[in-house]
């Protein structure tokens, strides 16, 4: 018999550990001192890459990057009550991605707890909400397998961010010990009754729709789409999604349109509206006298699967029940000449399509400068293009930061506003840090511009002085050179269409991350 | 008989014109499309001036900020559940300076909520641990009403954050009513029993201290407080505090040590702790093996008043129990000369004592580099001073602007470390919109250096790679001179006392807002 040595472990070596038994290899993290031993831990883990965030809502936003990418979730590590909130925004966005995230909250040792020091927050009040599940790790012989749990729950039955609260003492005593070993969950497979009742429907119905989400977008799904289309069903996207194959050889859905009655003229006459891997859709807010949901009178919406489920599949299956041999064409390679001229939002997704490189991830948080370059990209190279699910801004730099330490070696295109770029700034300095192959493009026009098309959609009035003021973003203008190059990444000014498709074409030739203030019209 | 012109109002103009019938003169605000109706209702009331802030922290801790300096709630606009977790950290600390505040956060219309929208999401639940009171007004007819309950309970029994969710159809919807107007409620007397026991605990105690909090520090309380002292009892404040007044012609109690063991060898000895205007002292953070309450052992802790209560009057009413006829000396002033050599810390603090003017206020987020600034400006002009009651780093900038609005004609000094500035320091942009009297003293070096000390103090260990990667802010190295820059506010570094101690003068001479990055030694 030959003994073991007596291996001890602490709490938070258990959960960090635990967590990378089971796959995890990235942590964004913005500590404190009640997480001082989770520190530690992950200095003795080296199957985990530890990348600071000088805010929280950039390392959530990059743990949903990383995630979107890897299709597994990274960790956060935040401190306590107040570091949630401050992550929690970018939390919400990854919540309607169905984006898997392991958030670990260090919190007060368990004996401190009731005595409501400065820091004590009700943690799980707070969390619970945007927290597909969440536990508090008590005690020490906990750590390790609520950490296995929480990687598990991650996963569903819909994917999302999950909450582990690990107290300090937790953290710092012995008895930790792994966590017993998970499979990682599936989506749902498609239920085959509902796929016939879909198919029989289909074949009654005179202008069919389906609404596809989830790994539907993936390029397998697409293919799966294609056939789809050519069974006489027309496919749409929702308005915004977590990550889509795009470009050539890629089947070009449509796409729901933002504004309701856009959606509302574009799927008139539809007359059945099938939905696989996503909701029932719904405008993004409401507006007086306008529809929220998004499906035609007289037209029945039938859901064969929601985020819980494999859409690639259900797909499939449908092709398969209407018997479709064939499918629609894919896009096939164009990329445009370069633009002249004044630079705006046309102009700027030209010289993406034209320099955006094989395999590249996007971010986009254009608000109302992106649609051109969605749109301007069908027929670009090859690439995958990732939205803000969630509507709170600021998503666009830490979700880039996060996709580009998932794929160091492909490049990573960050298209933000300006209002959006200034919420999450800090983003810019872990690219700098970490050496992030992120090229960013921020539309400066000075302006929240949505909110001046808002204002008079939603019949608000014209806007007085102090709506002008809340509104604008110049006076100052905000110098994206400077803010950039003080963080360390270097940055240049565009102001005409070809300055820009320069900057471009240089920022994806170099190493390491970059900056182009793009400046486009307000108006 | 003449005849009343019917005026007609939404919700959303009866809720702000019933804020400011109540007094209410500063909106900070980050609105987005559902709050696009207050906006136009912030148009049209002259009584509120709004301010763009271009991230919600810095929203909540400007409305921090104005209201320690007028003692009564400014609004702030927040945009759903996202916008609210975003300026959550803030609000955090808010409740714990006891801090009235009324956060408006707009929400969906509410036909619409039960549509899970993307920006949807459990406001009462998120924001519920951190708010007072908090309601929804889910009727036009209610906003005006609850406008009125949302800021009288701003004001207590103990006064802290308060949140009022207004749906969109409520602040579009005509029909709203101004509310019932109230009297601003007062924090509580003291009551009678209480203090007559604690006199006679006095007199039977051979080291009787008192903690003191709240009205206790400003000039009028600690004018009673210099009369406890001079009855025999050290007076210590908080660790932290809301608001002190300071210098010249001010008493000077002790201040509660920040670490555990240094705050209870300073407190040996003590047989009886009062407490007036607080909660029972407890440590930050616990650590393996150190106490959580700084009570020595044996002395008993004798609540006076809580923080719902006016502790000036708890003193006044102590010292006349005691008949105490004395008071203790207040500071003389004292202006150090000008500092020379390398640049520290204390070389900081004495260009501080000699430069702040007379009225200035300071919000300090100084982390590990406040203290010698507290201590050496004791006896320097009479000013008051502001500190992080809370520990979420990242408010001193949004503190220090809403105090200058609040009072434009005085100075507002902000210290602040690299580490917390980076969290807001969108307040830049405000600032220098604003043209606020904000001069922003940046500690920066390069590191959180608080948590290298933490990291030993927990027993965490020694940093490896990873530790030091987690808790350095080199590689790359910010420039905060381009960062403030780049938003508006003329910026320079000091590397030496002399540097730093003209940059500082050449900043108070000043109109507007002006930030210096003071190189510091990180250990």
């Amino acid at each position: 018999m030959t003994e073991q040595p007596i291996q001890t472990m602490t709490g938070a070596e258990a959960l960090v550990s635990t967590l990378a038994d089971h796959g995890v290899t990235a942590c964004f993290a913005n500590p404190g001192t009640s997480e001082m031993h989770l520190v530690t831990a992950l200095d003795h883990e080296p199957r985990i890459k530890s990348t600071l965030c000088l805010f929280e809502g950039v390392a959530t936003g990059a743990a949903d990057g990383h995630a979107r990418v890897t299709g597994a979730p990274a960790m956060t590590l935040l401190h306590l009550g107040a570091g949630y909130l401050n992550g929690g925004a970018n939390i919400h966005n990854a919540r309607r991605a169905w984006t898997p995230m392991v958030n670990v909250i260090g919190d007060h040792a368990v004996p401190h707890q009731r005595f409501d020091a400065p820091l004590a927050s009700d943690v799980v009040g707070m969390a619970g909400p945007n927290s597909r599940w969440i536990k508090s790790a008590d005690t020490v012989a906990q750590a390790g397998e609520l950490a296995a749990q929480a990687w598990e729950a991650s996963f569903g039955p819909e994917p999302g961010p999950v909450s582990l609260i690990l107290p300090a003492d937790t953290a710092w005593l012995e008895g930790g010990k792994p966590g017993a070993t998970r499979a990682r969950p599936s989506l749902r497979a498609p239920d085959p009754a509902r796929i016939d009742a879909a198919a029989a429907a289909v074949k009654s119905a005179s202008k069919p729709v389906i609404i596809i989400n989830g790994t539907a977008l993936t390029e397998a799904g697409l293919a799966q789409a294609a056939r789809v289309k050519a069974a006489g069903i027309r496919v749409l996207t929702d308005t915004f999604f977590p990550r889509q194959a795009r470009g050539a050889g890629r089947f070009v859905p449509d796409r729901m349109q933002y504004f309701a009655e856009g959606a509302m003229a574009d799927l008139e006459g539809s007359d059945l509206m099938l939905i696989a891997g996503t909701q029932v859709p719904v405008a993004f807010f409401a507006y007086p006298g306008k529809p929220s949901v998004l499906v035609p009178e007289g037209c029945a919406p039938m859901v064969i699967g929601g985020p819980d489920t494999d859409s690639a599949a259900i797909l499939a299956a449908l092709a398969d029940a209407l018997g479709t041999k064939e499918a629609a064409p894919v896009a096939e390679l164009d990329v445009p000449g370069a633009p002249t001229g004044a630079l705006n939002a046309a102009a700027i997704g030209a010289s993406i399509a034209r320099h955006m490189p094989e395999g590249c991830f996007v971010s986009d948080d254009g608000v109302s400068n992106g649609l051109p370059s969605f749109l301007m990209t069908q027929r670009a190279r090859p690439h995958d293009w990732m939205m803000l699910t969630g509507g709170a801004i600021g998503q666009g730099m830490p979700l880039a930061l996060g996709a580009s330490l998932a794929a160091p070696d492909r490049k990573t295109l960050c298209i933000t506003g300006d209002g959006a770029g200034m919420y999450t700034n800090q983003a810019l300095w872990s690219m700098a840090r970490e050496g992030a192959n992120v090229v960013n493009v921020v539309f400066v026009n000075h302006s929240y511009r949505i909110l001046n098309i808002e204002l008079a959609r939603t019949g608000a009035g014209n806007p007085g002085p102090a709506a002008q003021e809340l509104l604008g973003l110049g006076h100052p203008e905000i110098d994206w050179v400077k803010l950039s190059e003080a963080q360390g990444v270097p940055a240049a000014n565009a102001t005409t269409a070809e300055e820009f498709d320069a900057a471009l074409e240089r920022a994806f030739a170099a190493d390491g991350p970059r900056l182009i203030a793009a400046h486009v019209p307000a108006r």
